[in-house]
């Protein structure tokens, strides 16, 4: 496996296996990898040629106060799961790599956008959509995988890639999950253990909501106010968002009468944790 | 030469040019095609071994009351030149082809964007970052061609390309005057007798503007206000910005002490002219 820092050299390296016909598969990460990462990884190296991950904490997609600094960083850790995964190329370029100067282009993707984490996290997915383009325009992948867990970024990056013609293709991968149910991430990290048993009630919230919805309701705010009481239940544990949306566009919806988003965001100390489900509300409960 | 309208054949077809090795150029126009668009294509067809032009009069990037109905489209002639130039592939797609749905996705350039034109007409530079994206997702040219007239769309595009790492070379042309100095442009038609003969004053302040630099005089305000003397004397002829600006970012200077862009709009009736010049204060007259 390379391990490339220079965008130059990764264009020419990607490029070379390009020419020779190879299916360029990219799984774009911030590192810090886990089993959820892992089964993208594995997901590009069976349905690509050639395959690389991309390991940067991008700086554009932090606000203010939020956790740039503390962001979980294990590259040896991360390089040691690539090369024994068979990654054909990391690349895993410094800040000033990808920003050489003051960047002035930016990417945004109106409405899908200013929903759910893009009302609490203004200017993150401007810096998640501008970052990917880079990428994309450094790797040329005729395949990149990105994770359901982020529901809203999976939506904005495959509305950006159609609007804008992007010459790749998507592929939005299943949420990973440890035993318990929590969804992985690398934030996971910031838990204390009494706030790691906490954190169960996203997941928690999330099923019921599934089972209410499988039961019949129909009614959004119904189904959100049960799912308000469970996280309730949680002494640290405070909310961001919990929304029903159109799985597309993420615009809240007033009935459940079509496959729906349930996501939510909540905070638990330090940590932010995001979850969601998609819930079909045509296969009921037999 | 291939007529194309549609993206997906466009794709595979200048797809399968790249694959077999050849150099891909591109020349964006919005038709109406003059002298100015041919010295681009003829350009192009000398460095590319594959030579590609797209029609497509963009509505994204015309304001509410400005020309879109009325842009000139001489579709016929445009294609009648391209083949006697020896084109490869003519680009002519539908609006419905290029916005098949609501476009949320948007490209915006700060700071470069915001002076001369763009002070004028908001949106407008957006809308043409937009759109040169999804040209260049849809062609991949390995070099794509555009006129200095539009000085600004060629720093916008730059700057562009540079901060999103698009695998594309830019290559800004020199402006195509007739013999009387006017700056070619499809706008020139809207022009009556009387307002061709006052458009003069464009580069006539333009090139008094490099005479008394080349004299020494490093004030702006005092050459702009010299270049508003001469459009002034024009009946018709309405100003809408003079500036001295950085070449590259397009900020006004207080001095002229690098070289420069000096950049001008003006209304002629319907028509709203611009033009501009590169000036270099080192090269003073011998």
């Amino acid at each position: 496996m390379k391990i490339i820092q220079s965008i130059e050299e990764t264009r020419r390296i990607v490029g070379q296996a390009r020419r020779e016909g190879q299916t360029v598969g990219l799984v774009p990460t911030m590192g810090a990898l886990h089993e959820g990462h892992f089964s993208l990884i594995r997901r590009c190296r069976e349905e690509c040629d050639y395959s690389v991950v991309s390991i940067y904490v991008n700086p554009a997609q932090f606000g203010p106060g939020e956790d740039l600094k503390t962001y979980p960083r294990t590259f040896e850790a991360d390089c040691d799961a690539c090369r024994e995964m068979g990654l054909d190329l990391l690349f895993a370029p410094s800040n000033r790599e990808m920003y050489p100067r003051e960047n002035l282009t930016w990417i945004q993707v109106e409405k899908i956008s200013e929903h759910l984490c893009g009302a609490s996290r203004p200017g993150f997915f401007r810096g998640v959509g501008t970052i990917v383009t880079k990428l994309f325009n450094i790797i040329c992948p005729n395949i990149a995988y990105f994770g359901q867990k982020d529901a809203q970024q999976l939506a904005v990056i495959r509305r950006m890639v159609t609007d804008l013609n992007m010459p790749v293709e998507i592929r939005g991968c299943p949420t990973i999950r440890e035993a318990d149910g929590l969804a992985l991430s690398s934030r996971n990290q910031y838990l204390t253990a009494r706030q790691r048993q906490q954190a169960l009630c996203l997941s928690k919230a999330l099923n019921h909501a599934a089972k209410l919805i499988g039961n019949g309701q129909t009614n959004p705010e119904m189904i959100t106010k049960a799912m308000e009481k469970i996280v309730r239940e949680q002494p640290e544990a405070k909310i961001d968002y919990i929304s029903i949306v159109d799985k597309d566009l993420l615009h809240p919806l007033p009935e459940i009468d079509q496959p729906v988003l349930i996501a939510m965001a909540v905070l638990l100390g330090s940590a932010r944790l995001i979850d969601n489900i998609i819930v079909d509300p045509a296969q009921k409960k037999s």
